[in-house]
């Protein structure tokens, strides 16, 4: 017999977060399928790469852990350089908190009495802890919460970068809330905005999405300027991506970069393009599904062991790394139908095959570990501790 | 330090599968969203429904727990009537097994060495266990792998209905298949035939889905023909889903069902209508996810905290239960956004709301345990032990 709240701490504490040291290790053809892969090689290389060119630019690197789930990952992004995480949702933080790392950022407000007493109670072992706020009466409840537990949580204003999804509009509403933050809300910090406009990330094309971009960031600017002449110092000003991390140093106005799917890739991504290239290829999809073709009904057609419970399935079919002249298609929750169009090898029964992931973030969310693969072998596993964790 | 084969098995064994007994009842306006939630009438009553239809036509039930990927509710099937389950995948049947359902049919072949001696492990315990082949030298592999445990194994030819995902071609393929299972595989015990047309169950129309369901059998009952011509007893012919439940009777060809998705039912389902109705209504949804309003950024939108990682996104989206005249569209991994178009209630920041589940399946696959609701309120949580266990 238990309480929900204690049989929510304790999946929390309980979960199992360091790495798995395998006796000795497995070749990756002896993985069981779908198995999510990553090659360490490639995984190293986009790391020390984002880092590199953040660090050349004054930028620091807020990485997004919505994206791997994985307090071991994270913890090699702050090795590496970063100067802290964000995470989606407080359990996120509740699983990186309860691993050691603390500067952390949620960026997506919470209003509920039960949600606002859990992030008070992470920011009560762990003053670094910072929340967005894109509303006055929930930044009410907020501070009345931080009150009663007799502390002072951090918070960034969120402003909505005009997609409608999270956020106070730009201007002199976020100026009302900045107001009302700093004069009405002692339990408060006001640290300054957040500005994430997701839907400018994956814009085809790097000019235009350099031009769209830069476009809508100014009212991101204005605002920051609103403030500054109010007399409220903006300390930070996070936001952008993965999409946008070659973009921000051009436009000066983010602190940090909430980068995410940098360190993994997907075809999402490669389909935007770079700077000039019609792929964005500056850092390599290190992510892969490990899939085995498990039958062959008819002519032209091998079925793999891998479909909706897989793979992400919101944005377009997975591919595979070394195969072309074929195509995916879904062949419901456990199944991919592989039409052999014009296949570059043969598939036989039993190959295992790894494939690139549609969109990484949901695709991570499906599995429980990763197989981390160096030279062909495994040697030890890394859960993904905050998998399914979305409350 | 732990072998791979270790670490998995103690993932089977050590799984949290029993209710998880709350010390008091929390009533659902208090769970933390996004969760998943049963409403426990609606899901008695589509179980008991079920069986009570097939019962009186002797036609058994083979529950699909793929779709539920949980052993609660595989045993409140098996108490009410329904003669065992089947699994997707190897490690779902290791979760069922090991919390003592015995009655299994694995659906989907397999074809590497490993998963068939996680295969043969599992029937060395539990002489009930079947598995499908649809292929000669598969076949093979598992008679030798069952002659070195010096067990028997009971399989089904599994029969391509067209669709080209896994099965092997009705007619004189099957046949040779069967052959070879009954003359070269003395310890392969050939049971029966498996044909599942997926693409047939959620085909729009009662009429329409009837008319192509019962030609698209029409293959399989000649198939049987021909292997009982030869003097080859086909025991089980296994079969058809939610989609077909009414129609198999009919056909008179199933000696059991393998429906899934009737217990929770999902807007997929919902939308294929019905005999006499345009919403196939015989089984009434009874899986909702529970959202929250978390943010309001402009006039008409509002976003709750449920996107790609709280329901699967390879069908239609997600509706609300209880509100009409709105509209949502994917907001990223964690939002959805809703646009109130005009809504037949106001919704505000901190509402929690059901949502109805666009495809249950890979919807359930993403959470980690079920809140069951009664009068409004959740005693216990069900794990969705078999979550993630696509292998």
């Amino acid at each position: 017999m238990t309480t929900l709240q204690q049989f929510i701490d304790q999946s929390i504490t309980g979960a199992v977060s360091e790495p798995v040291k395998l006796s000795e290790p497995v070749p990756v053809e002896q993985l069981p399928t779908p198995a999510l892969i990553i090659d360490l090689d490639l995984f190293d290389q986009n790391l020390a790469k984002m880092q590199h060119f953040l660090n050349k630019r004054n930028l620091g690197l807020r990485c997004h852990t919505k994206m791997h789930k994985c307090p071991i990952i994270a913890r090699k992004q702050i090795a590496a350089g970063a100067i802290g995480v964000c995470t989606a949702t407080v359990s996120e933080a509740e699983i990186m908190q309860v691993n050691g790392i603390t500067n952390i950022l949620i960026t997506s407000t919470v209003v509920t009495k039960e949600k606002i007493s859990r992030v008070i109670r992470l920011a009560a072992r762990n003053p670094m802890l910072q929340m967005v706020v894109d509303n006055i009466e929930i930044a009410s409840r907020f501070n009345e919460a931080a009150s009663d537990s007799g502390i002072e949580l951090g918070v960034l204003v969120d402003i909505d970068p005009g997609m409608g999804r999270t956020g106070i509009e730009a201007g002199a509403p976020a100026l009302s809330l900045a107001k009302h933050l700093v004069g009405k809300c002692q339990n408060l910090r006001f640290d300054g905005l957040q500005m994430y406009a997701g839907d400018c990330m994956h814009l085809e094309g790097f000019e235009n999405r350099r031009k769209k971009y830069t476009q809508v960031m100014e009212n991101g600017a204005a605002t920051k300027r609103l403030l500054e002449a109010s007399g409220i110092e903006v300390q930070i000003f996070s936001g952008g991506g993965t999409g946008t991390f070659d973009i921000e140093p051009g436009i000066g106005l983010a602190t940090d970069l909430q980068a995410g799917s940098y360190v993994f890739m997907d075809i999402e991504y490669r389909e935007i393009g770079g700077e000039g290239s019609d792929r964005f290829n500056t850092f390599e999809p290190s992510l892969f599904v490990l899939v085995t073709a498990i039958s062959k009904p008819q002519q032209r057609l091998i079925t793999v062991d891998a479909g909706f419970k897989s793979f992400a399935s919101d944005k377009m079919v997975p591919e595979f790394r070394d195969v072309e002249g074929v195509i995916y298609h879904w062949g419901g929750d456990e199944h991919g139908i592989i039409q052999l169009t014009n296949p570059s090898r043969e598939i036989s029964l039993g190959d295992k095959l790894p494939m690139l992931t549609p969109h990484c973030d949901p695709t991570v969310n499906l599995y429980d570990y990763y197989y981390p693969v160096r030279d062909g072998k495994v040697e030890e596993l890394w859960p993904i501790a905050a998998r399914g964790r979305s409350q």
